[in-house]
C-alpha cells in the first residue's frame, strides 16, 4: 500500500514534468513576489485526465491515512471546497470519485458575480479545502475566511504541491492543518 | 435509447430544481441586463456529484448523436475547453468520463494570472467549448476568440442550459454551431 502510493507519487511527478508542468529558470512566484528557480504548474494535469484522476486519488489516500491514525491528523468533512481555479479542477475530480458534494468560495468574483459560496451546505458543515498549489497560503486563508463567514467549519486543507514558502506555518497559526 | 435520454433529462431537471438551481421571481440576468422571471443556476449540480456526472453524460450523448448524423451537426475535436468557472466544472466531468484532454481560456484572469490558455494543445487542434449556461453568448464568444488567437479551431459549442436570449443566433453569425 505504502509502496504503491510512492509509485503513484513518482508517476504523477514524472507525468507533470512530461506535460511541461515543471520549469527551471528564475521566476517570481504569485502574490508574494518570492523568487524561485523552479516553476510548478499543476493545472497542466487537465491535459491528461488519467493524471488528474490519479492526483485526486493520492489526495484521498492522504486524507484517509490522516483520518485513520490513532491521533487523527484530519477531521471528518461533509463537503470539499475547491479554491478557484486550479483547486476546483482537482476538487471536481475528488468529488466525482468519492461522491462527496463540492462547494466553492468566490472570494473575488468576476463581472456580475457576487462574493459568496457556490453550491449547497448546511450551517456548521465541515469543509475540506482543496488546492493545487500553495506558496504562502493567501488564497487558502481567504477561502477559509469566507467559508467561516458563511458558518462552515474549516479544519483541514490539502494541496497537491507545497512550494514550501511558509504556507504550512501561516495556516497553523490560524488553527488549520495542511 | 432516445427514451432513456428523455428520462435522464427529466431526472436532471428535477434534481436541479430540488437543489434550488431554479428560482422564480424577477431577475436581471448577467451582462445583458435582460430581465427574466426564471433564474437558473446549473452550478449547484456540484452539490450532487451523480447529477454532475449525468449532466456530462447527457452532453456526450448529444455530441455523439450530432456527430453520427449523416449530415453531421458537430465536428470531431481533440480537446474540450471549459468556460470558467461554471463550464469548467462540467468540462472536467466530461474530460474525466471520456478521457479527452481539457484546456481553458483565461479571458479575464484574476490577480497575477496572464490572459491565455491553460493546458496543452497542438496548433490547429479542434476544441469543443463547454459551458453550463448561455444567455446572450458573450462569454462563449470571448472564449472562442481567445482560442482562435492561439491557433485552435472552434466549430462547436455545447451548453447545458440555453436561456434563449439570442445566443444561438449570435454564435451562428460567427459560424459556431451550438
Amino acid at each position: 500500500m505504502a509502496k504503491e502510493q510512492t509509485l503513484d507519487n513518482l508517476w504523477l511527478a514524472q507525468t507533470l514534468f512530461d506535460l511541461g508542468g515543471v520549469q527551471f529558470g528564475n521566476f517570481t512566484v504569485s502574490e508574494s513576489a518570492v523568487s524561485s528557480p523552479v516553476f510548478v504548474n499543476p493545472k497542466v494535469l487537465i491535459s491528461n485526465p488519467t493524471a488528474l484522476r490519479v492526483a485526486s486519488k493520492l489526495m484521498q489516500q492522504e486524507i484517509n491515512l490522516a483520518q485513520s491514525l490513532r491521533r487523527a491528523r484530519a477531521h471528518p468533512f461533509a463537503v470539499v471546497a475547491g479554491v478557484p481555479v486550479g483547486g476546483l479542477l482537482l476538487a471536481t475530480a475528488f468529488s466525482l470519485e468519492t461522491n462527496i458534494p463540492m462547494i466553492y468560495a468566490r472570494v473575488r468574483p468576476e463581472g456580475t458575480g457576487k462574493r459568496g459560496i457556490e453550491g449547497r451546505f448546511n450551517v456548521g458543515d465541515a469543509a475540506l479545502i482543496i488546492d493545487d498549489l500553495i506558496t504562502r497560503g493567501s488564497s487558502v486563508l481567504e477561502t477559509a475566511e469566507l467559508l467561516e463567514e458563511n458558518s462552515l467549519k474549516v479544519k483541514d486543507v490539502i494541496v497537491l504541491v507545497d512550494r514550501e514558502h511558509g504556507a504550512t506555518e501561516r495556516l497553523r497559526r490560524r488553527q488549520l492543518s495542511a
